[in-house]
């Protein structure tokens, strides 16, 4: 696959989300409307969308359109924007930045952005039940318990509440490995799942490779992540640097150095790869995606 | 409907509510395990469960057994116990005490409240795709779109926003019945529509009444509430009294004074029993959680 078709669809996926989110999302000036402005603040601040990519590849690999995918990857947009916004309030990381703009505390105000996130989540529900595609009752409901295990206690919630305990303190490689399968990879994982359900050729027995491409894509972005944290300014990065550091939070970085965690990145990515073998055409997008997670500067 | 058969049933059901609840909460000792005391110590602190009586009531009236009903009950209770540890966070009503405990921030801390909301909403979302009952796959996606409907933003969530943006201000009795039937009415609303779809006779010629019934016992609680915020002390409410005049915040009582706040009471009553006329058995055990909801001292 080049990589010029692969920016091509990528670019169509990300014009079809957009709209996608305009369409869902109650219009900004509908009471109560600073609420509404805030729902549209959050979610339409410019992302990288990764996990509106592994949906809809998911769903291209598996056989359904950009068009038959695009309400899943809305829905996980939506969970997933809820997260960063109750993620970054004072109680829990207390960022400012957040994509190269304010937070949504700082630009409202935290019981606005505690609402926000309190109403995308079940937004993201009401998109999967009332999604105009053919896709049948059974397969709905299950998309709707793929996405709801993904972000409860036992998932990315559970994740978070992982990390915040951890402040402070060491963990191993399995500990902060379990951490970010869940804070991260649970819904990584719900994005492939959700998306390949769209398609009409997916059975069960694909469903553990995209659970491993899943996990691994979810420690490739961390450790970039936290790679990233502790060697770039925060102009490139559009959120604070080195906070992670400051706030004294277990990462690849700090816990391994940065030399071991450059030798992690690349082990995770090579693992990746075998994963892929493991799908139809060696993963389709899903390798372009698992590129762009590796390679990115920021 | 003889009152002792009321409180026979009503028994049965919080019984199995109870159970219900204990069965889909993660074990309060699993991974990550402060999460989950905390979402154990929400969820079991002792309610009223007005909205369990009304999911089941509602599926009485339409020939579903307790045991059919009971999943749809535990959903609400999820969602409305969610509502209620955000709501009493510092950033939004600063409460600490809720049910005569500490509430959640107060006894864990307001990043775990924070994630123990975040962390029941999906699991509301969960049960209702999971319950093991026969209820089908149209009827259970017609329950999410219910419950995510009546949670996000043009529900419950809209109507805290509402409150929120009122502080300190006056409102009229239309604008402030219109942020109760968001804030209280939805849920309410939600609650009997649920029980209702879990019940073979159910018709959408009923949706109207019930709607009514629900939005009049969504003012009545207020009304009440408001009352009872005005004249009781806080060992009897078991939350702290009077804290809505202290908030400065429009209630019934502090827009229209204690007087004109009991006939509305009394009106809202009226109109209840002739909205409840209009169901069969006159609305069978909903009569009876009107008079609970009208009646009640705390």
């Amino acid at each position: 696959m080049s990589l010029n078709s692969f920016d091509q669809w990528k670019t169509e996926v990300l014009t079809q989300v957009h709209q996608g989110l305009d369409q869902w999302l109650p219009k900004a000036d509908q009471v109560p409307a600073t609420l509404h402005r805030a729902m549209h603040y959050a979610v339409k601040s410019p992302g990288k969308r990764i996990r509106s990519l592994i949906a809809c590849a998911a769903g291209d690999l598996f056989g359904a359109s950009i068009e038959g995918t695009v309400h899943s990857a809305v829905a996980i947009e939506l969970m997933h924007t809820y997260s960063l916004v109750h993620d970054d309030l004072p109680c829990m990381d207390n960022d400012e930045l957040r994509r190269g703009k304010p937070t949504v505390h700082v630009a409202f105000d935290e019981a606005t952005a505690m609402l926000v996130g309190d109403a995308l989540q079940p937004l993201a529900f009401s998109v999967l039940v009332n999604q105009q595609t053919n896709l049948d009752h059974e397969l709905r409901l299950k998309q709707v318990h793929v996405l709801s295990e993904s972000a409860g206690s036992l998932g990315m919630v559970g994740g978070q509440a992982i990390d915040l305990s951890q402040v402070g303190m060491s963990m191993n490689r399995r500990e902060l490995e379990l951490m970010h399968s869940k804070k991260t990879g649970a819904l990584f994982f719900a994005s492939a799942e959700l998306g390949a359900l769209c398609g009409t050729t997916y059975s069960e027995s694909f469903q553990e490779p995209l659970r491993a491409y899943a996990r691994q894509i979810g420690f490739g972005f961390q450790v970039v992540d936290d790679i990233l944290d502790a060697c770039s300014p925060t102009e490139v990065l559009g959120k604070s640097a080195g906070k992670d550091q400051r706030d004294n939070k277990p990462t690849y970085v700090t816990l391994f150095g940065l030399d071991r965690a450059k030798e992690m990145a690349s082990e995770i990515a090579k693992n990746t790869k075998s994963t892929l073998g493991l799908l139809p055409r060696e993963g389709g997008y899903l390798s372009d995606i698992a590129e762009l997670v590796f390679d990115r500067v920021y």
